[in-house]
C-alpha cells in the first residue's frame, strides 16, 4: 500500500477516536439502565480514563500536524476535514487544568444541586453554582478567540455548531410576541372542548413494555441493532449500529412510558440512518443537538400526536389495555395530549408553552455568562421572568430555578436546541408533507415510512456535511424560519 | 507532592491499564448478555482498540525505564512490581506482527469451527487449526526465552503463572491410576443405588430466576455490586465491584440454570473478596485461572453439592416449584447431581471423570505445540485416549476432537487449570474444615458465610500475592496434593 497521507492518518485517528467514544457511549447507557450502585465509583473512573484517551488523541501534536498538512477532495471530505479541524480547535484551546476544574466542580455542584433541589433551597448550591460559572467563563473565555465566536456563541456552538445568539434572538422574540395573543385563545379554544377522559388503570407494565417495543418497531426501529430498557429518566444512547433506548413505567398511566418512547425512537432512527460510509468520522456524526431535537420532535409531536396517527393507535392501546373504549377515542387522545398549560415545570411542558421556558432559561444564561446577572439574584429574575412569558410565579425554587440540572452540571449554551429542534421539527415536516403526498394517509394506518425515507434522504443521510441552517435550506428551502412551527400551533390548538 | 517515583508512576500506569480492562470487561459482558446482534462488527472493533491501547500503555519505553529504575517497600509492593515486570516481559516478547496474525487467524478459525462442529467435519477446520498451531508455536518460541520457560510453559504461564507441566504430569498421572480404580468401584455403587427421580417440569423461567437471584444472595453476593442476567454459555464477567454473572434457562429442566448461578457466584465471590487496598494493580488481581476456578468448584462442587446443603436446598427448591416431593428429598438431589458416567463431552462431565478429559487435552496439546502430532492426526489421537482414559469412544469428531472452542481460538495451556481449580478446591475445602469446625452444620442452614470467611482471608484477600502454590501452602500447609481431592471423590462416591 502507499505511503498514507495525511488525511488518511486523520481518517484512522478519528476513527479511533469515535470508538473510545462508543466504548464510553455504551458505557454510559449500562450506568443508567443497568449498572449496581455499587459500581459508580469504578464506573465514574472508567469513563474519566476514555475520556482522557479520547481527548489525547486528538490534541496530540501529530493531529495538529497532520491537520496543517491534510488537503481534502470533493464535499464530503471538505466538510470532514472542517469538522476534524473544528473539533481540535475546540480540544486545544482548553487548558487541560480548566477542563479538570470544570470536571470537579460541577461534578460536587451537581451533587449538591439534588439536595438543594429536594429542599427547595437556592442558598445551599449557590456558591457552588457560581464556582461553575466562573470555570465557565474561563472556558468561553478561551473558546471565543480561538473560533473567533463570542464568549456565549462559542458555548453555544459545542451544542450546535454554527448557531449563535444572533440567530436565536429574533426567532425567539418572534415567538414572544406570537404566545402572547395564541396562548389565551388556544386556551379560550380548549376551553370550550369536552374534558379530556383519561384511561383508568392499573396498567401492567410487562403489557406496557411490550407495546412500546411493537410500536417503536412499527415506527421503524429495527431490534436486530437496538434495545429497549428501563431508566430513571428516558434517553437515547449508544451508537449507530447498536442503539438503546429507555424508558420508565408507571403502572397508573402509560402515557408517559409511550410518548417518551416514540420521543426516543425519533433520536434512534435518526443515528440509524447516518451515513455509514462516513461512520466514526466527524462528518457522518448527527448534525448537532438541535438536527437531534427534531427528528425525535418530528416523530412525537408531529407524527405521532397527529389526528391520523392517533385514529391508528386508539385501537391498538384499546386492544392492548382493554377496559372502556371512550379514553381510547382519537378525539379524546387528542384532547389529553394535546393540551396546553402554564405550568413551572419546563420538561412537563405542552409544545406551545415549552419555548417560553427555553427563552427565559436563554435570557437568564447569557446574563449570568456576561456577569449582567450574578447568581444570587438568579430565583428572582427567574420568577420575574416566568411572570413576564407566562404569568405565572413559581411557588418555590425547586419548581423555579433549580429544577433543570442543566447549569448544575456546567451545560450553558444547550436550552435553545430544545426549540431550534421544535421549529426545525415542524419545518421540515411541511417539506415533507410537499414532497411526500401520503404522508398523513401513511400515519393513518400507522406507518411512519414515507415520512421516514424523507428524513432518511434529507435529513439522516446528511451526517454532519451540512450545518443547521444550510440542512434546512437543503430540505425545505430555507433557513430555520419560525413561521411553519407558529402555523402548525395555529392548526393544532387554534384551527 | 513531592516527586512521584517510578514506583509510583507504574502504580498509576497499571491503574490506567486496569481501568481500560474495566471497560472492556463491561462491554464483553455487554456482548455476551445484552448487545443485539446487529452491534458485533462495531463491538469487535471497539475490543480492539481498548485492547491495544491497554497493550500500547503497557509497552510504552517510559513503563521500561520505570520498571528499571523503581524499587519496592515490602511484600506486596515488591509482589506487585513482580507482576508489573512479568507483564511487561510478556507483552514485550511478542512482535505486533505476530499479534496481530494471531488475532486475524484465531477469529477466522474460530469462526470455521462452529460451521465444522455442526457438521461434524475436522478436515473442513484442520488447515485453519494448522494456522494456529503455527503461530502459536511461534508465540510460545518468543515467550519462552523471555521468561526463561520451555514454550509449552510459556503458554501455561499466561493463565496460570507459576505452574508448568513438570507441576501438572506427575498429578495427572497419578489421577490416571486412582481413576482406573475408583471410577469402576464408583460406578458398582451407583448401580446398587435407586435411580434417582427426575423433578418434572415445566419449571416457568421467572420462578427460576427468581430463585437463582436468592440463592446467589444466599451464598453471599451482595446485589448492590452485582448483576445476574442470561447469556447463551453462564460466565462471570465485569468488574470487582460489580460483577456480573449470567445463566441460561430452560423450562423443562432448572438443574443446569441453579447449578451453573452457583458455579459463577463462586467466581463473582472470589472477584468481591480480592484486596480492595491494591485495586487495579496486579497484585490485587485474582491469582490465575486455577485458583479462580477453585473458588466457583468450591462453592459449587464442594459446598452446594454436599449432603449438608442439599439437605437445605431440597425444601427450598420444593417450595420454589411444588409438585412431587420426592425427587426434592436430599438423598435423591444427591444421585441425581452427584452421578458418575462415562461420556464424551467434557462440559457435561461429572467431577470424577472431568479429569480424564483434561488429562487427554493436556497430553494432545502438548504434542500439538511440540509438533510431535500434526493436526491431521489429531481426530485418531483423541479417540485412543478417550479409549485409554475412559474406555468409551465417540462416534463423531463433533463429539470428540471438535466439542471444544479452545484450541481453534488459540487457547493453548489453559485447560489443564480446571482440574488444578478442581483439587485446590478439595485441598482448600478441607483445610477450611479443620480451622472451621460448623462448615457444615452452617451450609445444613444454607449458610456458606463460615466458609466464605475463611476463603475471604486465606484465598480472596491474597489477591495474586502468592502464586498458585505458594497460596495452596500459605491456606492448607502444602502445596497441591491430589490426595486431597481423591479422598473427597473417594468419601462422595465410595463412601
Amino acid at each position: 500500500m502507499a505511503n498514507p497521507t495525511a488525511y488518511d492518518r486523520l481518517i484512522d485517528r478519528f476513527a479511533r477516536i469515535a470508538t473510545i467514544n462508543e466504548c464510553a457511549s455504551m458505557l454510559g447507557w449500562d450506568a443508567a439502565a443497568m449498572m449496581p450502585s455499587g459500581g459508580g465509583a469504578a464506573r465514574g473512573d472508567q469513563m474519566a480514563v476514555l475520556a482522557g484517551l479520547a481527548h489525547a488523541e486528538l490534541t496530540d501534536r501529530r493531529t495538529g500536524d497532520d491537520l496543517a498538512e491534510a488537503e481534502a477532495v470533493g464535499e464530503w471530505q471538505t466538510a470532514n476535514l472542517t469538522l476534524m479541524r473544528h473539533a481540535y480547535v475546540r480540544a486545544t484551546a482548553l487548558p487541560a487544568d480548566l477542563v479538570e476544574a470544570q470536571a470537579r466542580a460541577n461534578s460536587s455542584c451537581e451533587k449538591v444541586w439534588r439536595e438543594a433541589r429536594k429542599a427547595s433551597d437556592f442558598a445551599q448550591v449557590r456558591p457552588y453554582l457560581e464556582e461553575v460559572i466562573r470555570l465557565t467563563q474561563q472556558e468561553a473565555a478561551a473558546l471565543a478567540p480561538a473560533l473567533g465566536l463570542s464568549p456565549y456563541d462559542a458555548l453555544m456552538d459545542g451544542n450546535q455548531r454554527g448557531v449563535g445568539a444572533a440567530d436565536v434572538t429574533p426567532v425567539f422574540a418572534a415567538y414572544e410576541g406570537f404566545l402572547a395573543t395564541a396562548l389565551p385563545a388556544a386556551e379560550e379554544r380548549q376551553a370550550r372542548q369536552p374534558e379530556p377522559i383519561r384511561p383508568q388503570g392499573p396498567f401492567s407494565i410487562v403489557a406496557q413494555e411490550a407495546l412500546c417495543r411493537r410500536l417503536s418497531e412499527r415506527l421503524g426501529l429495527d431490534f436486530t441493532h437496538a434495545r429497549l430498557d428501563r431508566s430513571a429518566h428516558p434517553f437515547s444512547g449508544g451508537t449507530a449500529t447498536d442503539v438503546r433506548i429507555t424508558t420508565r413505567y408507571v403502572e397508573s398511566d402509560f402515557t408517559q412510558a409511550v410518548l417518551a418512547v416514540v420521543h426516543e425512537t425519533g433520536h434512534a432512527l435518526y443515528e440509524r440512518g447516518l451515513p455509514s460510509d462516513h461512520a466514526r468520522q466527524p462528518v457522518g456524526e448527527a448534525a448537532g443537538m438541535a438536527v437531534h431535537e427534531s427528528q425525535s420532535l418530528i416523530v412525537e409531536m408531529q407524527a405521532c400526536r397527529s389526528d391520523a396517527f392517533l385514529s391508528w393507535l386508539g385501537p391498538e392501546l384499546l386492544a392492548t389495555f382493554g377496559g372502556d373504549a371512550e379514553p381510547y377515542r382519537p378525539e379524546n387522545l387528542g384532547r389529553l395530549w394535546r393540551r396546553v398549560e402554564r405550568s413551572f415545570i419546563r420538561v412537563e411542558a405542552d409544545e406551545m408553552t415549552y419555548p417560553a421556558h427555553v427563552i427565559l432559561r436563554f435570557r437568564l444564561e447569557q446574563a449570568l455568562m456576561s456577569g449582567d446577572l450574578r447568581a444570587a439574584d438568579l430565583p428572582g429574575a427567574w420568577n420575574e421572568g416566568m411572570k413576564a412569558l407566562l404569568g405565572i410565579v413559581p411557588p418555590d425554587d425547586a419548581q423555579g430555578c433549580l429544577q433543570d440540572i442543566h447549569w448544575y452540571d456546567g451545560a450553558f449554551g444547550y436550552f435553545p436546541s430544545y426549540t431550534l429542534g421544535a421549529m426545525a421539527a415542524a419545518q421540515l415536516m411541511m417539506a415533507a408533507r410537499r414532497a411526500v403526498p401520503d404522508i398523513d394517509a401513511a400515519l393513518g394506518r400507522g406507518d411512519l415510512s414515507p415520512l421516514l425515507g424523507w428524513l432518511r434522504v434529507n435529513v439522516h443521510a446528511i451526517g454532519s456535511r451540512l450545518g443547521f441552517n444550510d440542512l434546512l435550506r437543503a430540505a425545505t428551502g430555507k433557513p430555520l424560519d419560525p413561521a411553519d412551527f407558529q402555523a402548525h400551533l395555529t392548526a393544532r390548538y387554534l384551527g
